[in-house]
């Protein structure tokens, strides 16, 4: 099967300026077909915090009430999303920048209320393959904003760890899919002020060993979570890694050698 | 040939709920390839007041610094364009929302300072007709926001009349096109008081004269200007009108029939 590469790039690195302009470089260099999906979770808490609209988290998801919802479309599918897309047209990338309403890519619900109600949150119902493979076959590069739609008319904000998994699950039947979830550091460290701690291959087993040990702990935990269920769902590769190491594919490698034991 | 109708659309009727409601069932219900070309500077005006940046305007064009572009990026291309899309998609539309920098289909460059610095405002230089036809021939609608791009990664402020009078020429030699500039009011009036004071037809000489008395003035002028300009470039059909009368293409249609006089 012919290979589809989906980078999920996310916090400090689109938000600064030369980590961007590094992840743009090595992203522009990936060969054949790919979609780039993206974060901006820091810069969508500084326009609320500059609106005077608070941030509420709970365990690492945003609360998102109707005004942090139009923060979250503006710094996501706005800002973020055409400062990627502008910067990869430079380098001869064609890209094309969308949320899950553009084409009705990514449909979702808002997630049900249970002991929490996290606002206009989507829950991811299904990726539109055809619609996307109409823009990778013209060799055309979608980016991706973590905005959904539930298909009525109302956006939604979601995960963009999800939205890449989803995406990478979704394209399994027809791609060979390499995900790589790129962030400021060289991979899943085991001390997280040693930067060549990195962990070169995690099993599930291991992963759930250092998580209760505490030594993977916070947002890593969903993305692994996620990750590991991508894999068992067809996902060929996964890699934890940092945008100057996405060419020569170092990093954390995902792997379910464990699983059958 | 066949037709394309391209909808630009402004000011008070994609920033209410109910003109904008109005705006996306007329315009769901025009058959055959179409276009949709937004605004927003209101919006926009009201986030920067809100972040207590300045909005300086000069003819009617909005001085573009740094702070502004961010502004104008999230407003039209995040909030706007997004809230279009999803709600075109819940009535079977399939919208795509689109800036110049997306599959580079608006190229511009940053207006020359003479006079006055615009900032980071952009002249239209060229439009990606091929890029756009790709979409068009798979029945899907783009929705463009007025942002375009240099090519060398920066973004730029582009008035949208401008970007629709753009567009409506590039395809004319492909498609019979027609244009419709959709506001608030039923088309050109006489009297800006009385709705029902639309000029039915308006040739160039009219329009100068008219403008010379003071009866059509601001923000109509270059719209006229550039619309006058566009069909003497081959655009079929230029009507200025409401939501509601797009279906039956009522309001003020421009004419050239004075022009040989």
């Amino acid at each position: 099967m012919e290979r589809l590469t989906i980078v999920k790039v996310g916090g400090k690195v689109v938000e600064e300026k030369e980590s961007l302009e590094q992840l743009l470089k090595s992203f522009s260099s990936i060969r054949g077909k790919k979609i780039l999906v993206h974060g901006g979770g820091r810069a969508a808490t500084a326009l609320a915090t500059r609106l005077g609209v608070e941030t509420k988290m709970v365990e690492g998801r945003r609360i998102t009430d109707a005004e942090t919802l139009e923060i979250a479309v503006m710094v996501y599918a706005g800002l973020v999303n055409k400062s990627i897309v502008a910067g990869l047209q430079a380098k001869g990338c064609n890209a094309i920048g969308l949320t899950g309403a553009d084409l009705s890519v990514i449909h979702s619900v808002k997630r049900p209320v249970k002991d929490i109600d996290y606002g206009f949150v989507g829950d991811v119902m299904g990726v539109n393959t055809s619609e996307l493979r109409l823009l990778l076959n013209e060799e055309v590069v979608p980016v991706m904003a973590p905005i959904t739609h539930d298909m009525k008319g109302q956006l939604l904000n979601t995960n963009a760890d999800t939205i890449a998994a989803e995406l990478a699950i979704a394209f399994s039947d027809i791609y060979t899919v390499n995900l790589f979830y790129c962030f400021e550091k060289k991979g899943v460290l085991l001390d997280p002020n040693d930067e060549n701690s990195v962990i070169p291959e995690l099993t599930y087993k291991r992963f759930k060993a250092l998580q209760t040990e505490g030594i993977i702990n916070e947002g890593m935990i969903p993305k692994l979570d996620n990750s590991f269920n991508a894999m068992r769902n067809g996902v060929n590769q996964i890699l934890i890694t940092n945008p100057e190491q996405i060419a020569n594919a170092r990093g954390t490698r995902l792997s379910l050698k464990d699983d059958d034991e």
